[in-house]
């Protein structure tokens, strides 16, 4: 089949016009307005699990620090338990890691996106012929 | 489970901060940069079906004309065999029918979100059963 998932690892962007069908799964949970698990949150969960603290993660994904800290707080506010910690060393300083709670939600996202692609092959396997190569 | 799909019969947005958590799938299957099939353009398909023109399929998503008729020309460009069968009338008068492709693919992509959904289910639930009620 000539789909892959897109993940952090093969997202690398190239504008070959014939370059094979790519096909991207996203689930969001909402509350209200808000979403409360997404592809945004899980991606931001998983940097501050690779760089340690907020501010690296922020850095690493292109966005401020203050948004990533509003992204933060928002995550932990609608959890019935918080999916990170940060450790001493003040609002901008101090390091953060994520709590069982937190790589629960990461494991869980990332299996449902594989689930989800695998449980559709067929009809995107059908989509996907009716598009020119 | 108190989770529901999300499609547009059940979209109406209220701001009640206790509502159940709402679960989205959204696929896109990507060719380089271009969102070859995705929820905007099968929204769109499903516009033209329902009111029979380009132009009364942009109104009732509130889009412009003229980006209606461009996502219209991408998608059947991005084809094989058209998604739409534009009738005379002129550029903005006429009608404008689903091909069987643009049938199948309205199809195929919805029972994608449902058999998605189905099939991710017990993750969808634990990641629920993570967020305050």
């Amino acid at each position: 089949m000539a789909t892959t998932l897109k993940t952090p690892e093969n997202s690398a962007e190239t504008d070959a016009a014939d370059q094979p069908a790519e096909v991207r799964f996203r689930m969001r949970i909402m509350k209200g307005e808000t979403i409360a698990i997404g592809p945004g949150k899980v991606s931001l969960l998983e940097a501050v699990r690779k760089h340690g603290s907020i501010s690296a993660a922020a850095r690493s994904l292109d966005m401020s620090y203050r948004r990533a800290w509003l992204l933060i707080d928002e995550i932990n506010r609608s959890l019935k338990s918080p999916a990170t910690i940060s450790e001493q060393g003040g609002q901008s300083g101090g390091g953060c890691v994520l709590t069982p709670v937190g790589e629960s939600i990461v494991k869980l996202y990332r299996d449902v996106e594989a689930q989800a692609q695998n449980a559709c092959a067929d009809q995107i396997e059908s989509l996907t012929q009716l598009l020119k190569p």
